[in-house]
């Protein structure tokens, strides 16, 4: 009889859940609200009954072989949760116990994007790579970095936080961890409102975005504007591009990895955030590593994607 | 019968090399210049002569068990040294097969910094630690980075090339690489006299460094000035430990290593860089690395450390 693992993705915004079975499909999935639950126990009662539905519906608890869980700053070594700053619960939380206690099966934590990365690894677009680097574009910038075929955890499992790197010594502050220009300050969907913002306010160029009032301006409205051939917006993705790049060239030096899969909201802008991308990265990267990186974008169900890296975790085991 | 393996260190102005026993004892050594040889065969010639007479004197070459090398820009998996911007041989030389030939010994090359970090993690500093990232700094900044308990290579064996990542983007020239504001254009010794220079030729502050021909400056000059309590000479290395403490920042949120060991040169001037260093690290680190990642100096004896690390790639082996 086939077993299944469970996948979760867990989201500042909402949580993600699925059955998976061994050849990476989606059996079935459901969501629900992060932010709703200030209490870890609420949301952990309110995931095992949506869940349990799930469960019942492939044949109950034994078909389960384990359920796997990406989280903002999940600890692989650990199994916790370490003071995450996009998520309702403080300071360092005993998740993969407390979902082990719930659920009475065997339960493997870590980051969400080395989850994401381990999902890309086996079923996406790093499929036969054993050294690339994930970069997640969404309202942050999350990574998780494959090398000699292993994900990087580092002595304390908390390796690959690219989105925190300085790229602009003194630059722009990120009001969720008071350092000042870290990649994630502008490369993310958040960043790319930002960029707009400022230039709107401290110039009085023409701009599409004027109509939108400011504090609305998120990365949609600037992305509808730059298509509808709006200057100042084009300009922003040049800008975000460009930082993006020399953050990406500077992680090649490191790792030297065959791809770079860029993942997330971010990238369904396409051209006008890949090309400027892929134009400073080559400029920033000495002669060795020239024309021979590739910059690939995941072609996993976004919806699926986080769920499918979350259950890997468990098949890998 | 004991054996034995010869190390080599190729550096952009001379060459190293010794007998090394299974204990990491360095039974011999002598050196001659790189520089002087523009033709990589007359390299290895006058390389073949001088270890030859090393070679004989612990008992003749069927005691070798191999020849390790650290070389810039040296790759492990072609055995080829690619483009080094700072040795005397330009494009790609097959130099493990070259060596191999000449001395009928099985080779195994790599970058000099890949080769120091190996010799720290079986004989110094980094003993038993399974992720350490090793930067030396000298004439320029090289790195070695250890990840689960190997090297990191890369998918082209040229990974670690940390000494090239952007810091200060559209920030100080490298001539030697054309990319503008990397860590190693402030962070060597190069990079420390230039920045004195440039205090002293865009200000008239008062200097002991006033007394030197300004062509004449270099990092000695720098430190000794520095030691006699000048302050633009302090200021200079204020401002090298603050470049290398955020550079050293984004390494931790790359791979997370229990300690990052300092190398070469530069380390000499001590807390005068340390301390900066430490306060710009800790300072541009999210909470989770916080005071927990050491930085430590190297302890092994300089000329040998480089050997003993070539050489610890063939006990490797």
């Amino acid at each position: 009889m086939d077993s299944f693992v469970v996948g979760i993705d867990i989201g500042g915004t909402g949580t993600k859940f699925g059955i998976v079975d061994n050849l990476g499909n989606v059996l079935s999935s459901d969501v629900m609200s992060t932010r709703g639950h200030e209490q870890i126990h609420t949301f952990i009662d309110e995931l095992y009954e949506k869940l349990s539905v799930l469960i019942e519906n492939v044949g109950g608890f034994g078909r389960i072989k384990g359920i796997g869980v990406g989280a903002p700053n999940g600890n692989v070594y650990t199994g916790t949760i370490e003071y995450a700053p996009n998520l309702p619960w403080k300071g360092i939380i005993p998740l993969a116990k407390l979902l082990q206690d719930k659920f009475k099966l065997p339960v493997k934590l870590t980051n969400d994007a080395n989850a994401a990365a381990v999902g890309e690894m086996m079923y996406g677009a790093a499929k036969g790579m054993k050294d690339f680097i994930l970069i997640a574009l969404g309202t942050g910038v999350g990574s998780g970095i494959v090398a000699n075929g292993q994900l990087i955890y580092g002595h304390d499992g908390m390796a690959g936080e690219l989105g925190h790197t300085i790229i602009i010594p003194d630059g722009r502050l990120h009001p969720g961890t008071g350092k000042k220009g870290s990649l994630e300050s502008y490369a993310s969907a958040t960043g790319v409102a930002k960029s707009a913002v400022e230039i709107l306010n401290n110039t009085d160029r023409p701009s599409l975005m004027r109509n939108t009032p400011v504090e609305k301006i998120d990365s949609k409205v600037v992305f509808d504007a730059a298509i509808a051939g709006d200057e100042v917006a084009k300009e922003v993705f040049e800008f975000t591009g460009r930082i993006l790049g020399i953050s990406l060239a500077n992680f090649v030096m490191f790792s030297s990895p065959e791809a770079i899969i860029l993942f997330g909201g971010l990238t369904k802008a396409g051209d006008l955030i890949l090309k400027p991308t892929r134009e400073h990265m080559e400029a920033n990267l000495i002669e060795v590593f020239q024309n021979k990186i590739k910059i690939l974008v995941s072609h996993l169900k976004e919806s699926d994607a986080a769920i499918l890296g979350a259950s890997a975790l468990m098949w890998e085991n």
